[in-house]
């Protein structure tokens, strides 16, 4: 299996994650997402992803984009270490979580609409960051009261094994360490996040850890 | 069940239809994104939902937020007409395509998204309809690509029965029609949507037909 990946994109991250927790082996196609004015603009990136996003999987030929596409697929073709709970209601939890965070606070924050800020819209710099910032801690509020408002929530975001969520979380928190979000608000998000870090699936995921780290 | 909805949620608007293609009896709750400075950010919503967004599904008292996790709840609770294909690799196209739509384009146009743009950035509703736009017709280009780029594409996103991707297709072109997006550029999804639109389950679905449309 090939991924392509960019060391500091969270998608890719959640996908680097999900794959060491299931014990599976990869190579790392580096794709500069800054140089070349953005490698995954270029026609040959975009054959194997139209979006021209990262992560992609290529297992064997079969292109996949889309990390939680991507994770859902590995969850079902390797069984060990689901990714996912054993019943329905914690399935819909586990994707719930995971979504808050795909969904519904990482795409306002991915470069391309960074870059629209400043561009097409010329906004400052300063205004560009309270943007990353205002829905970053949107989203980490919203995903706060989700794990503190439920009993199913445990060592991870759901019981006590990682899940799809966790592989969310932690790119996440990346991002939001790294732009300077205040994470004090978020105590059980910062809770899993420890716990997660713990483990080396995790931390071999870590951009830093990447073969095209800087 | 009971769904809150809103009548023009695009996210809304895919559960319904998930619902209808599936056969599914429910209560529509509105909750209107516009009243009362946001219904769905009073705190008798926050309940219910604390990312504070429509929709939500209540299944008798089991409460999931999030449009695709509802969906693939739905699908794995009531196996008649469904909504995922039956390969793993059928599965990752289609959430890779409805992720593209879900994730990766309608989050850019959502309310809370517009109004900060008007409001903490203090935009023209000229600039907003430009981001409107922009992101519409980038997102409405990668399914297009997507969608001709493969032989798995028939009557519908995946095959000749309709998926999850057809519950983001169908809401994703409401949308840009509403917004004034030029659809030629896409024939191949303008060809689906008239394929979907001839099924009473998508007509049921639709936001005009809805017990709080205006």
């Amino acid at each position: 299996m090939k991924l392509h990946t960019y060391f500091r994109s969270s998608a890719a991250y959640r996908v680097r994650i999900a794959l060491n927790l299931k014990g599976l082996d990869y190579d790392s196609v580096p794709v500069h997402l800054l140089r070349d004015g953005g490698q995954q603009l270029l026609p040959a990136y975009r054959k194997l992803n139209p979006s021209a996003l990262v992560p992609t999987l290529d297992d064997d030929g079969a292109l996949i984009g889309q990390s939680l596409a991507i994770i859902e697929y590995l969850d079902e073709m390797h069984r060990q270490s689901p990714l996912l709970p054993a019943t329905a209601l914690g399935r819909a939890r586990v994707r719930m979580l995971a979504l808050t965070v795909a969904a519904d606070t990482h795409p306002l924050g991915n470069l391309r609409v960074l870059k629209y800020l400043t561009g097409e819209m010329g906004q400052s710099d300063q205004v560009k960051l309270a943007w990353q910032q205002h829905w970053l801690a949107t989203g980490m509020a919203a995903l706060e009261a989700l794990l503190t408002g439920s009993s199913d929530t445990g060592i991870y975001c759901h019981g006590d094994t990682p899940t799809v969520a966790d592989c969310c979380l932690v790119p996440q928190v990346f991002s939001a360490q790294r732009f300077g979000v205040d994470t004090t608000p978020y105590p059980a998000i910062m809770r899993i996040h420890a716990a997660c870090s713990a483990l080396p699936a995790f931390q071999r995921a870590h951009p830093a850890q990447q073969p095209d780290a800087e």
